[in-house]
């Protein structure tokens, strides 16, 4: 069986539009610990993570944590951190990320979004995983902060990744947890 | 094919004995972060956790973190994160850890470390998950924090989990994910 390759996948942290507890849509904060795991993450599994937020302030502070691990005392401290931060970018937007992706492939990626819950138009894990050994082209997952990614995200992609199941009903897996596992099951080898 | 137990599998997030960068063995702190992916996790696949430190300050920080998401303040505003934290249990001790389980199931539990590298008295993932399905003796998976379980540790261990492999050499997974994944390989479904 072919491998599925890495350099097709990118991923990206959305930090709006996502809904809020109440199902209203809002702009979340960054969380200091979504960067560091998902840059780790990502550079074990060889894929590019966008952190997306509209806001600059935002955008400013995690391009300082970026830059304090890659060239301040963070590199010379921890050169394994510094390395893992290669993986990360800042965008202001997912369209803004769909033209970085097609800028880089010639192509823009197909749209897969992520969610806790089964929502139509579902792909799932062994299908997206045959997808990315058999064609040459980019691959977008998002994954949404707060209480999930607004209605209008979900509306607009191509497909929604099937939800991780574990034993039970209890389905609310850190953001983090949720993308070691997603990424490990259409990467790993194991 | 029959299904992995879940009740069968425990883990623990050891802060002692554990080596920090200089291969020197210390305490590390307990991370909040730490608590609250492992309790979502780990109730996500139905297993236990411990947390293993043996300095009550830090034994005493937990259990207020505990208590705030499952009594406090924390209960109210995030009931799912008050079920999460049911998973949780503070424990001084790997040997104190062991006598909780084997109270629990009337034998102590195959002690499994983890480690991010290749060491020998490795034991699979097929085969771990196998075990699972076919035994009625309790497991306990040992995770390090810091840069890894302490030497006295692995040499101490019934078997030692084989790394995850990512598509490179890189090899810093954060513990969060690590717990992710290997829950995942070990009880998930797909």
């Amino acid at each position: 069986m072919k491998t599925p390759s890495p350099s097709l996948l990118s991923l990206a942290l959305v930090h709006y539009p996502v809904v809020n507890k109440h199902g209203e849509v809002v702009t979340t904060s960054i969380t200091n610990f979504d960067l560091h795991d998902l840059a780790r993450t990502s550079k074990t599994y060889g894929v590019s993570y966008y952190i997306i937020t509209p806001n600059p302030a935002q955008q400013n502070m995690a391009r300082y944590i970026h830059n304090y691990w890659q060239e301040g005392i963070g590199a010379s401290f921890n050169p394994d951190r510094s390395e893992a931060f290669d993986a990360m970018e800042v965008s202001e937007s997912i369209a803004d990320t769909c033209l970085t992706i097609e800028k880089l492939h010639g192509k823009p990626p197909t749209l897969i979004a992520t969610s806790a819950r089964s929502i139509k138009n579902n792909i799932s894990f062994n299908k997206l995983r045959e997808d990315l050994t058999q064609n040459d082209r980019p691959f977008l997952l998002l994954f949404g902060t707060g209480w999930g990614l607004a209605p209008e995200v979900l509306e607009k992609v191509d497909f929604i990744l099937e939800p991780i199941c574990g034993v039970g009903s209890y389905n609310h897996l850190p953001v983090r947890s949720a993308v070691a596992i997603i990424l490990d099951r259409l990467l790993g080898k194991f």
